[in-house]
């Protein structure tokens, strides 16, 4: 028997479940959903639900202070009948880091795990098999206390949601560099898997996708001079047939397929550098062709192509090749998340369906 | 009849809501709340219903990406029967502020004045009349959306919910000044009210009273140099009788009741200056004398000494004089704000109970 609860809506949720042909990023729920309780001082026991709307207090925490910190990762069943997911211990400590930043309770790896694998379980026979499809899972931890004290809610609760999804984005972005909002500073929550950085990336992003763009690349807090990131991707640039990327900074998000990327690239044979790099020398590579590509990475993307890089004057820088190091990174990477290589790296945990089966009540 | 609906359980809810004797701030909820969506471009109709848990899709991007902005202020009824706001039209500009930052739908003058007056007019019976004691009423907006692509959401909730409250804080507080965590910095959220600024602020701020303070003071992002605010609090100094506050660079927040005390401060004669204030100076100021005092404002707790101001090192520097500038200036507004001085400044804003009744149906 499961170390959860199963509410009775749960069986006829996932008997009924139909993978619709179109899937998008996040447009189809999953039927099951897991959730666990703090509350005086420790978790609870958790339990698997049908997926649906949630109840919380208008004057929670969340809502008011953005008490909030989440993960996104993915479990593939690709050739398989048992599904795996990919690196989730990385996926557990930024959450515990996150937890800390935010002084909330630190979900154990223990838990974290539990509700991963009987959501994963449960769904397991709605994974969709075709390479680059995967079920998306979004662990989150939120303060559930009502009050308006600039303190920390004293009970929370930890969720589990997921989605079965196609890739993120297809196809090359075209990135815009945004000189005036900025997305995280030094000493802020940058750092960490924190909602609140999301709210202040909203409007470039939306203001990018309205001028013909996808997504808005942010420069440093301080000096609007280097590059970071692109909420929620992280970017690398081919420079002489090297791999560089921003350094982590303490504003920049640890991406974990930013890690997964460096360690595969250096065992692929390439330099790989962490290191400040300015907007001007970007600009400037580029046009002198020493810049020959960029791409940027993220769990729900893996690797997608830049084709355009455009200043805020509008004026655009387009990299010499599109998708050559970046494709052959993502299939290299694609294969290991999708166990059709060999794991040399220890990244992919298999799921113990019998451990966690549903319907073993 | 009111332009909102009534939902059926709101004469109950009104009809049996006690108020309780200790009141505390937030602690008590008042027994209705105002909600109106925001659907294909525009809002709908409000309505009003009994307080209680909200529903919410658990991906929606207010619980996901913190797309989250609220405001703060007071209704008054003290020897009248008439609920007074204080200065409403300026929480709503602020709010407008915040939508477009976070590029959410602004909600119209119209449509926030109707709300607060719904939720005031139905609670007016239990407004606590005791001086000090008010309605603290807590607009806010969220998007609601379920949905991972880092965008704004369609679709929009606006709510009101409503607590009889005490002042927030009584009695002089111990501030902590933060020299490593950040609040905002220039270009992110700081200069508005968005739910994200809060979420930065819970470590240092639960930190602070662990430790036997009352909050943390915030320094810039980009010097550590700088004092800012308190979450929720801006700070003013007294220095050789003038007042002085922190100017507004873009990371502060525009407080109504900063506003209102510079605007107070100088009619009654008092020198007051927004500039670039140091740590150092302050410090060094608290231990010459030459700085005497030290408050803090806010709509919850209106205008509050600071008794101490600690570094993080653990040293205390205990400003010459505590709650004298300030009891003068906190009973020159909160005389105002009651209706119990005359408001020069049109601050002030009657409730017409005739027409928004919520029983009129």
């Amino acid at each position: 028997m499961p170390n959860y609860d199963i509410a009775p809506d749960v069986g006829a949720a996932v008997r009924d479940f139909r993978l619709p042909r179109t899937l998008g990023f996040g447009l189809v729920n999953a039927p099951v959903m897991f959730s666990v309780d703090f509350k005086d001082g420790e978790w609870g026991r958790g339990v698997l639900t049908a997926y649906g709307p949630i109840s919380i207090l208008p004057g929670a925490r969340a809502l008011q202070y953005a008490e909030l910190a989440f993960e996104g990762l993915k479990a593939y069943r690709v050739g398989q009948p048992q599904p795996n997911l990919f690196r989730p211990i990385r996926n557990c400590l930024r959450l515990q880091r996150s937890a800390e930043r935010l002084s909330m309770p630190t979900v154990p790896e223990v838990l974290f795990l539990l509700a991963l694998e009987a959501v994963t379980s449960a769904c397991s026979g709605h994974i969709p098999g075709h390479s680059g499809h995967s079920l998306y899972l979004r662990p989150f931890l939120y303060g559930t206390e009502s009050g308006y004290l600039v303190k920390n809610s004293k009970e929370f609760r930890f969720m589990v949601i997921a989605h079965p999804v196609e890739a993120y984005s297809s196809g090359p972005m075209r990135v815009v560099i945004e000189r005036t909002d900025i997305r995280a500073a030094v000493g802020g929550l940058g750092a960490i898997k924190a909602a609140a950085n999301y709210a202040g990336s909203l409007r470039a992003t939306s203001a990018a996708i309205a001028r013909g763009y996808t997504v808005a690349l942010w420069l440093d807090a301080r000096e609007h001079k280097y590059i970071q990131e692109l909420s929620g991707m992280n970017i690398f640039v081919v420079i002489e047939g090297e791999l560089h990327t921003p350094e982590l900074d303490g504003a920049i998000l640890p991406g974990i397929t930013r890690d997964s990327i460096i360690c595969l690239a250096r065992y692929l044979g390439f330099v790989v550098r962490e290191r400040a790099i300015s907007v001007e020398e970007l600009l400037v590579g580029v046009l002198s062709g020493e810049c020959s590509e960029i791409f940027a990475c993220g769990t729900g993307a893996i690797i997608t192509p830049i084709a355009v890089l455009a200043d805020a004057d509008g004026r655009e820088y387009v990299p010499r090749t599109c998708d050559s190091v970046a494709k052959q990174l993502r299939e290299s990477l694609l294969a290991i998340q999708e166990r059709r290589a060999t794991d040399h790296f220890g990244w992919t945990r298999l799921v113990d369906l019998d451990a966690t089966r549903w319907d073993s009540q």
